[in-house]
C-alpha cells in the first residue's frame, strides 16, 4: 500500500530489474505488494515482461493481480499465455471477474478454456448474464448453511470449507429446497454463544434482487442500506448469486464517470489515451449532431441578415446572447440531471421545479439584462441597443429555465437517460429562441439602431 | 427496505394517522421499516408529528433515523426537542454523526448538550476535527484488543463488551503503549482455530492515515484496497479512529456531484430545491464571469464591425464556430478533469495528451471544417465563404484541443480545482480565437465575400 508517485518509482525498479535478467528480485518486489499496486506495475510492463512475470508467480498470486485490472487491461495482460496457463489462472480468480475476463476474448477460445478448466461450473452460468446487471457482477454463493446448525458448528463448518474465501461477509441459511431464508452477518456470527443455533441469530427480513437488475439499482440498494452483500435469486427464491460491496465502488465511480461524459457529449468509456479511432468515435458524432443545431441557430440569424447589414454592431453582441443563454441552461439541466440520477427528483416533481427554477431565471434575467444593457448602451452610446439586449437576455434566461427543467424531464420520461442528449436541445432552444428574440427585437426597432 | 414510490405512499398513511391521532398505529408502522426508509418519511412529515414521532420511538430508534440524515436534516429534525431529550439521543447515536450533528448547532448549544450527555467523551475529541477530513468521518475506536488473546477469548470478551457494536469489521490489536500493532478481520476471527492467538492471526502490514487526511483520500484508499474500515492513527502510532465503508459511498458521490456541478458552473452543494437565495448565490455569480469573458468575444467581433457591415452573412455562421469550438474544447477538458481526478493522469503526461488530443483535433477538424465549408458553399453559393468558414473551423478545433489539455492541466499545476474554472477558460479561448480567426479571414477575403 504505497501512494501513486511510489508505485511509478517502483516499476522503474523492477522494469531495470527484468532488463537485467534478475527476475527472482524483481518478482519478489511485486509480491510484497498489495495486488491493487503491483497489478498497475504489471500492465505498465512490456509484453515480454508480463509473460516472465506470470509465469514465475503463483496462479493465485497472478488471479489477485488481474483482480484488480479493467476487463480489456486483464484481457491485454493475458493474451500471450496458453490454454493450460490461463485456466489455472481462471480457476483461482473470483467467478465474476473470471466470467469479466472470459467476456473480453473470443467464442472459441471461451469454449477452450472452460473445458481446461477445473471450476468452470462456477463460472460458465454467470457468462449468460448482461455485464452491467447484477447477473454480470454476481459472484456464484459458496458458504450456505442450514438454520439448525450452532454459531460453533457453522465455525467449525466455514474453517473446513471456505478457508480461502475472500468475499465472506454474511451466511446464507437455506431450506431444503435451496430457498434463501435468510442471513446471519460475520458480527452476528461472532457475537453469538456458541450453542445458539442459525435460526435464532438469522435475520429473516432479507432484501434480495434478480439476476436482471440494473447494476446501478444493485449498487445504489447496498449503499443505501449499509450492506456488504447482497443476494441475488430466481422467481423462485433459489439463490443464484451474491453481489459484494467491494464492486459498489467501482459501478458508482463508473456510472458518475459516465454521467459526467454523457452532460460533456462523450459517449462510452473514453479514456485520455483510448486509441485515435475510438476517441475519435466517441466525440465526432456529438459535433456532428451539434453541427446540425448550430445550423439551425444559423438560419435564425441569417433570417435577419438584412436587419444586420443595416446594423452591423448587432454581431458583436451575439456571442453573449448565446454564452449567458447556454450557461444558465447548463447550469438548471445539470441540477436536474444529477438529482434524477440520485433520485432525490420524481416526474411528478416538475412543476415544482418549473416554478424554482423560473424564479430563479426571473432573478437571473433582470440582473443579467440590466448589466449586459446598461453596458450595451454606454459601449455604444445608444440606449435603444441597451433596451434590446437587455430585455433580449431576460427572455433567453427564462427559456434557459424552461428548457433545463423540461428537457430532462421529457426524455426521463420518454425513458432515455436525459444525460444523453439533454444539452443538444437545451444549447438549440437558447440559441435559436435568444437569437430570434434579440434580432427580432432589433428588427422592430431598427430606425433607432441604425 | 421498499422501493422510493412506496416510500412516497407510506409518507401519505403515517401522515394521515398522525393526523387523525392515531399515534400508536403510526409508530408501529415507522418501527416496520429500515431506518433508511423511515428516516425519509420523518424529515417529510410536519415539525409538530416530527416532534409527536420522536417522543414515541425509543432513543435508540431516533438515533438509527438521524443517522440516515445529512448534517442540516438532522439539526431541522430535533430543533424542537429539549435538551435533554436530545442529550439522549446523541449517546445512542455513533460518536461522528453525533459530532456531525453537533457542529450544526450553535456553541451555546452543544455545550449544554456535551454537559448533559453521558457518553460525551467519544463525541467531544470529534468536534475538533475539519468535516472534510478523516478526523471528521472516523469514530472514536473501542474494540481494542491484545495481541496474545486467543480467538475465543476475544470472541468472549467482544460478547460481553461490544454486543452493540454496529461497526464491527476488524479488531484492532494495541501494544501495551496503545499503538496500533495489526488488525484482524471478523473473517480470520472466524476461520481461526479457536486457541490460535490474536498475534498468530493479524495482519501486520496496516494502512493508517492522520485525522488531517482529506476524506477523498481516504475513500479512495478504502475503495482501493478493499477494505472494510481504515484506522485513523497520531504521530505517535497511537489509534485515535477508525473510518468505515459505510461513508465511502456517500463520500464519492457527493465528490462526483461536486464535480459535476463545478463543471456545469453551479457552485457549492446546490440542491434542486435549495431556497432561491442560495440557488442564485450558487449560480449567478458564475453567469456574470461568463459576462466578462463573453464581452471580450463580443468586443473581437466588434472589431471587425466594419466587415460585418460589408457582409452580413458571415453574422449567421458565427453560432457554428462558437458552438463547435465550444463543444470541442469542453469534450476534451472533461476527459482531462475526470482522469485528473480519478488518478489515471498526471501533470508529466501533459505531452502525450496534447498530441493524443491534437491528433483528434486535426481530425475532427478536417471532418468538420470541410462539411461546414462545403455546406456554406452550397447553402450561400459562395465557395470563398467555404473556404473561409472551413478554414477557421479546422483553427478552431485545434484550439479547443489545445486549451482542453492545457488549461486543466495549468490549474492542477497552480493547485486550482480544474472542475471549478476550466469552462470559463476554455470557452474564452475557443470563442476569442474562434471569432479572431474566422472574422480575419474574412476580412483578408473580403472582396470575395460581399
Amino acid at each position: 500500500m504505497v501512494d501513486p508517485v511510489e508505485v511509478q518509482e517502483i516499476f522503474g525498479q523492477v522494469s531495470s530489474l527484468l532488463d537485467a535478467g534478475e527476475t527472482a528480485e524483481a518478482i519478489n518486489i511485486l509480491q510484497d505488494l498489495h495486488p491493487a499496486d503491483s497489478s498497475e506495475i504489471l500492465y505498465e510492463l512490456s509484453a515480454e515482461h508480463q509473460v516472465t512475470v506470470l509465469r514465475e508467480m503463483t496462479d493465485e498470486e497472478t488471479a489477485d493481480m488481474l483482480e484488480e485490472m479493467d476487463e480489456d487491461e486483464m484481457a491485454e495482460v493475458v493474451q500471450n499465455l496458453s490454454v493450460g496457463e490461463l485456466a489455472d489462472i481462471l480457476d483461482e480468480m473470483e467467478p465474476d471477474m473470471a466470467a469479466d475476463l472470459l467476456g473480453e476474448l473470443g467464442e472459441e477460445q471461451t469454449a477452450a478454456l472452460l473445458e481446461e478448466m477445473e471450476e468452470s461450473e462456477d463460472v460458465a452460468p454467470l457468462l449468460a448474464y448482461p455485464e452491467d446487471t447484477a447477473g454480470g457482477i454476481m459472484n456464484t454463493p459458496r458458504h450456505m448453511l442450514r438454520r439448525l446448525m450452532t454459531a460453533a458448528q457453522a465455525m467449525a463448518f466455514l474453517r473446513e470449507h471456505y478457508a480461502d474465501e475472500h468475499d465472506l461477509y454474511y451466511l446464507y441459511v437455506l431450506d431444503r429446497h435451496r430457498r434463501l431464508v435468510g442471513i446471519v452477518s460475520l458480527r452476528a456470527l461472532v457475537l453469538a454463544l456458541p450453542e445458539q443455533t442459525l435460526d435464532e441469530i438469522m435475520d429473516r427480513d432479507v432484501l434480495t434482487v434478480r439476476a436482471d437488475t440494473d447494476q446501478e439499482e444493485v449498487a445504489r440498494l447496498l449503499a443505501r442500506y449499509n450492506l456488504l452483500a447482497l443476494p441475488v435469486v430466481d422467481e423462485e427464491d433459489h439463490l443464484v448469486g451474491l453481489v459484494s460491496v467491494d464492486d459498489v465502488v467501482d459501478i458508482l465511480e463508473e456510472e458518475a464517470t459516465e454521467d459526467i461524459y454523457r452532460l460533456a457529449q462523450v459517449s462510452g468509456d473514453a479514456e485520455i489515451f483510448s486509441p485515435i479511432h475510438r476517441a475519435v468515435g466517441s466525440r465526432l458524432p456529438w459535433l456532428v449532431v451539434n453541427m446540425g443545431t448550430a445550423f439551425l441557430a444559423s438560419s435564425v440569424v441569417a433570417f435577419f441578415e438584412g436587419t444586420i447589414a443595416q446594423a452591423a454592431l448587432l454581431a458583436a453582441f451575439m456571442p453573449i446572447v448565446a454564452g449567458q443563454g447556454g450557461n444558465a441552461g447548463t447550469q438548471t439541466m445539470t441540477i436536474m440531471i444529477r438529482s434524477l440520477a440520485l433520485g432525490e427528483i420524481e416526474l411528478s416533481d416538475t412543476w415544482r421545479a418549473l416554478l424554482h427554477e423560473v424564479t430563479v431565471g426571473l432573478i437571473h434575467g433582470l440582473v443579467i439584462g440590466l448589466s449586459v444593457g446598461l453596458i450595451a448602451w454606454l459601449w455604444k452610446g445608444n440606449p435603444m441597443l441597451g433596451m434590446v439586449i437587455g430585455v433580449a437576455m431576460l427572455g433567453n434566461l427564462l427559456v434557459a429555465s424552461l428548457a433545463g427543467v423540461l428537457i430532462p424531464m421529457l426524455l426521463r420520461r420518454l425513458k432515455i437517460d436525459p444525460a444523453l442528449a439533454s444539452g443538444v436541445f437545451v444549447t438549440t432552444a437558447t440559441d435559436v429562441l435568444g437569437f430570434g428574440l434579440f434580432l427580432g427585437l432589433a428588427t422592430y426597432y431598427i430606425a433607432w439602431l441604425r
